[in-house]
Formats: structure tokens, sequence, C-alpha cells
């Protein structure tokens, strides 16, 4: 949306997306050999987006901890492509930064698709984030209260920004745009998108206590807050962690990117650790150049869900309630 | 805009602005005896909004320490008294975070002014913040990529976006709105509205610069830049005190609202402290209630100009250059 030239991520000192694909394979590892269409499969914990069919591209699984995201049309996919190339060799970007909190790129590749088999699509190449998790509870939060970079057209800005004002974006900086919640036996908690877009404060607030609920009912006891938003390695940590580069790093604009949330339901321990919980940043289709500016918009939006998580683990029950 | 009720500020816990005023002059000294006309005088260092003349109102100060804002029409002018009147009596504001970054609210008084020399008009009694400064260099910075609280009318947020747009503020999460600078010899810098609503990234960075150089023309040597924005009690290290109450406050939104930046020119020295660094917050007719929610709009604005300042003191020569 902001750029049509594909060289929207050529950086001062770093290569251009062209050149970047050959230092991408002369440096990685051969990609995996490309998969059948028959291991492929929509991932069974999508939240948010569209979901893989007969009529529609969405992402697939491979099962063995890859995730092929199909190129979107226009030039967002081709921009999202030139994202990740720049992103995954720029020198200022902290490997650390980059390892905890951003999918691996392992290029793009054509695939049939169920969609369209007899008209391969590029597919960006990506770690599977939640490979691993037997019972994968996963959140989709979308942040910052302006979801259009500042070089977008005029009606485009005009779409984001009604729903952005339709939704909590505006006023809280960040809106939950899918929720997935397994409970201890198995039943999964699934609001429908539509829901999910009519939240007011008290009902993102309601989510966010569910998400770490031990039965995701509409009584939330919030069990499970201390193990997956509290303490080392939980999610708060991390945010505050992810917060330290925003406040310095000036090299991108992450319009309409999401924090994606993730633990393992079965492993996760309501007195303790454990549950492999993990927090990343996903949907790269309209990053702008930061141009020596911080992303005030992300940083503002992921401080408010900072807030918000860290006034359900204040509120939490220290010791969790004794099962029955 | 955001209320046509006086109650906009009715906190739970907090007594409703009727009850405020008496709440206000029970518990503080009276207020001093009203000034006559002839006392009152547009104020020498005002860098933004409408200068007091014979056909405008506009701001005045009495030379001893008090300023007197008029009512801005419609609902504003009550709306910004309301919030002085929540405000000042907030249990939950920190009493350190008061005194040190807002103006002291007197209560409201009726004006004879020039521009209406038979029908006095309501106006804000508050403290004078450049007050004892001899030489004060000023700077007015809106902060905030959205400038309209999120309940406002449609045509209301069309006519802001077009500014925040125009502007720096979508882009930097703030716009300079006013500088004045005073060089050692007593020239005074001052660029004209026009020019810094056109200003980009580079030249806001400029004037930034330009407002701690001893020289303040177009080549800034930021001489002053450890004196004014580093050091203990400079423009940074107040700044981050803001910061840190923004990132727990929920009691308020400042749409709008500006720092204040002041320090005395004729005091403040290359070679260290002095100068007596002030920094403000003031304006508050689009204050909305935060129901809760920390102002991610503002705390990102203030985070980007924290690492604009932090950026000229990191670049700033660490000893001055020697006087000619």
């Amino acid at each position: 949306m902001i750029s049509r030239s594909p060289d929207l991520f050529n950086f001062r000192g770093v290569v251009s997306p062209r050149h970047l694909r050959s230092f991408h394979h002369r440096h990685h590892p051969p990609p995996p050999p490309a998969p059948t269409m028959s291991d492929l499969r929509p991932p069974e914990h999508q939240v948010a987006g569209h979901r893989a069919s007969a009529d529609k591209l969405g992402p697939l699984v491979d099962g063995s901890g890859l995730f092929y995201k199909p190129l979107q049309a226009g030039d967002r996919g081709e921009h999202e492509r030139a994202f990740y190339e720049a992103f995954s060799a720029h020198a200022a970007v902290p490997p650390r930064i980059r390892d905890a909190f951003f999918p691996r790129f392992h290029g793009t590749r054509l695939l049939p698709t169920q969609a369209r088999p007899r008209d391969p699509h590029p597919h960006l190449v990506l770690d599977d984030l939640l490979a691993g998790l037997r019972a994968p509870s996963v959140a989709d939060i979308k942040i910052g209260a302006i979801t259009w970079p500042p070089s977008s057209p005029e009606p485009y800005v005009a779409k984001c920004l009604a729903k952005d004002r339709g939704t909590t974006s505006v006023l809280l900086g960040f809106r939950v745009s899918g929720v997935r919640v397994v409970a201890p036996g198995g039943a999964v908690w699934r609001p429908e998108r539509q829901e999910l877009k009519e939240l007011d404060t008290a009902g993102v607030r309601r989510v966010l206590r569910r998400y770490v609920s031990s039965a995701p009912g509409e009584g939330a006891d919030c069990a499970l807050a201390a193990a997956v938003y509290g303490g080392e390695g939980g999610v708060l940590s991390q945010l505050r962690e992810l917060k330290a580069w925003f406040e310095e790093q000036t090299l991108f604009h992450f319009y309409s990117a999401s924090i994606l949330l993730g633990y393992d339901a079965n492993a996760v321990s309501a007195t303790g650790v454990g549950g492999g919980v993990r927090v990343k940043l996903v949907d790269f289709a309209h990053v702008a150049e930061g141009d020596g500016v911080i992303d005030h918009n992300f940083l503002g939006g992921l401080c408010s869900l900072i807030k918000f998580i860290s006034d359900i683990v204040s509120e939490a029950p220290e010791t969790p309630p004794l099962a029955p």
C-alpha cells in the first residue's frame, strides 16, 4: 500500500531485496525439500485471516515446523516478502530480537494449493510459531491505534480509520483479532470474528482474562495468569523486552502487525512455569521504513497491552485455587 | 468537543466540578486580588495560540506570577475548566507529578479585556509557567499522533486528521507548534507558524537542535544541549519521569495537549547546570477520561520526543566549544 517499488526496503547499508535473495541462499542451509500438496494442511490453531479451503488461499503447515503463507494480492505480498528479506539480513537488528520475537524466514516457494491445484502460488516459508505445542492456546492482537502507514492514499486511510474507530484500536491502541483457548479437558473456546470486532474495553479485558483461565467460560478464574502472563519467560517479561527495543529502534514502523501469543494448554501448570509461552510479531504487509523515528504507534499500543496484562497478573490469585 | 456535560470529569471517588470549586476554596488560600486591566499584558514569550489584542482574546500575565487564559468558545473552555478542577483535586494524581509538570490552577475569574472592555470574560487563573525567567527560550510541542478524542464527531475528526497528516504529528507522534529562542546577545529567533507547520522530520530535528544552540542560526552548535536537555533536572530526565507516570496512569487521555519547554537563556551555562529548565503540560480543552486505559497516544509521542532529544544529547559535543 505504501510503495509500488519492490526496492522499498533498500536501506542504506542493506542490499536490495533481489540481492538479499542471493545473500540469503549463500549463507543459509538449502531449504527443505518441497512439500507435496498432500503434506500440507491449514493450521488447526489459526485464529485470524482467511482459512485455506477449496476456493480460498490461506496459510498452510507441513507438520514438520514450517508455515507457508500465501503472498497476498496486489503489492501487499511483495511488500511483506521485501520486509522479511530486509529484516532477515539487517545488521542493526539485534539477533536476540530477531530470534525471540520474529518467525524465521526461509525464502519463498511456489506451491500448488487446493484452491488452485494447477496454478502454483508463491508462499512465504516461515517457522511455524506454534510448532511443538500439543494444545495451543493462541491470541492474535493487532497493535497500534493507527493501522495505516502515513503515506497511504486517502480511501485506504478512510477504510482503516473506520475499522480502527469501530473496534478498540483507537481507544486502547490494540484490538484482539483472534483467540482460541483450550481448556484442560480439551474443549476449545474460539469466539467468532464478529464477536471480537464488537468488543469494548471491558470485553477485551474479559477475553485477556479468559485466555489464562483454566475453565475459559464466562467465570474466568485467571488460574494460569501467573504461569502464562507473569514470571520469568512469561508474556509480560517478553513484552517488556520487546518494549525496550521499540523505545530505541528506528528501522521499521509496524503498521497493522499483530502480536501472536501462544502457550501449550496441556503443558502449562497453574502452579508455576512451563507451557512454552510464545510472544511473536506477525503480519508485515504494511510495514514502513522508520527513517530514524521510533514506532511510537506500535510502542504506545504495546505499553497499553502491557498495562492490561499486568493488571490481570496483579489481580489474579497468587496461589491458584485447589483442584476440585 | 467530547461531551456537552459540565460533569465530564465526575470521576468515581471525585466530586463534581461544582463541588470541586468549594473544595478548592476550602483548602487553598484565597485568590489574589483581581488585577485591573492596566496590570495585564500579553505574555512576551507566547509562542502558540492567539495573541491578545484589541480585537482578539488571548492569554494575559500580570507580572506577578499569574497567567490568565480566556475560556475558549463553545464547550472547550468549560471542558478545560472542568479538567483543571478535577485534576487539582484528584486523589490518584501524585502530588509530585501535579507540582512538577502542571500549572497550578487558581480558579476562574471574570476579567475585562482590551478586546471586550465592557464585557468581562471568564479566564482560567494559572501559574505563569515562565515567571522568573529573564530571557525565556520556549518551545510548545503538541503531543500525540492523534489529536482528536475518540468520541469526537466525524467533521472534527476529519479536520484534525488533515492537520495531523499535514504536519509531523502522525509520522513523529508530535509536532512543534511554537518556538522562541533567545541568543546570548538577546536576539530572538521565532519562526512563523506557517514555517513550523511545514516542517518535515529533518526540520523538526533542526528546530530541536537550534533550541539548545548558543547561536540559534542555521549552524546549530548544540552548545547548550548538555545543560538544557541532558543532566540532572534537564529536559530528558524530566520527560522520563513524566513517561513513567504515563506508563501507569489511566485517569486522563491528553488529546491535543502540549509539552511546554522553557529555560532562561541568560542564566543557562554551556558548561553545566542552571537555566531553570521547565517541562510542563498545557492545553487541556480536549482531555478525555482514561477509564482504566493508559494514554498510549500521548505516551507514544512522548517516547518519540525523548528519542529525538536523547539523540541530540548523544551527538552534542561533550565539552562545549570555547568562547571566541
